[in-house]
């Protein structure tokens, strides 16, 4: 989807997630017992249209031949948690292979970490049971981690990736 | 996210949702025994990148001012279910509201009839239980609706919209 209506006013409810607007591209590496492990180019990009969500679509590469790998699209959502003034975030993600997740956790500055709620899998889809995912944004600077628990694997490492704004 | 990579040859497996394809325009009415009766307008884009899902992105405004309503963001899967050649489809959805869902059902030439399977709801979201779609293309015309069982409601009717290939 396009991102639109970003000359709308940001809502006051994601101002705590406004460092993860915009465009960034980068690259990252992922690995996995049971696959062989990967580089991939990545493009991530956030928007809204003034409601109190951000919208988010990610898609990746192989870094030989550009062929397409993953991608997710989603929303992300945030609201205070209590008089502390810490900020609870939600993440809700559609993946094309069948899985659909809801995450949840806290940020901090410019640091998220949020861990699954749910795991939702079409009839056809693999077993993804967990994931979980820290970022964090300094400057244009984008890093991520994902950690998953798959295909009877225990929560583990599985991808990290850098990222600039454009 | 920006539709991308149309180029690529469609994949084999989505050959039977390749009806859905392109930009739709046009508008709809929602109505539902907790709310008041609404008429809105809505951007439908369909788009695939040659792997066997297509990409689904949606949003809704208002009639009156253009402001931003509800949107979707997810994926269409496909799969011949067994030697009848029938199609089953899988329908992977996040909502802004804080929900995602899956659906699945079945597609007999340009016709979908969709149901859900699982919804998931973050801690703050609505209570929507279940979804079933249906949809149809003619020409450049599509048209769905949509029946919902949410806030102790039973499912029904909740949306119906025609949208033209733009």
């Amino acid at each position: 989807m396009s991102p639109i209506g970003t000359e709308a006013a940001l809502h006051p409810d994601v101002a705590p997630l406004a460092f993860l607007l915009g465009t960034w591209v980068g690259e990252g590496r992922g690995e996995y017992p049971t696959i062989e492990s990967f580089a991939y180019g990545e493009e991530i990009k956030v928007w809204h249209v003034g409601k109190p969500f951000l919208a988010y679509g990610q898609r990746t590469w192989a870094l030989d031949d550009g062929r397409p790998l993953h991608s997710e699209l989603g929303y992300w959502r945030a609201q205070k948690a209590n008089a502390s003034g810490q900020w609870r975030v939600e993440l809700v993600l559609s993946h094309p292979t069948g899985i659909v997740e809801i995450e949840e956790g806290v940020v901090a500055d410019t640091t998220l970490d949020l861990s699954t709620v749910t795991v939702g899998r079409t009839s056809t889809a693999k077993e993804v049971t967990a994931l979980a995912r820290h970022f964090e944004v300094h400057g244009h600077l984008l890093t991520y981690t994902v950690a998953m628990a798959a295909v009877g694997q225990p929560l583990q490492h599985h991808l990290r990736a850098e990222l600039e704004r454009t």
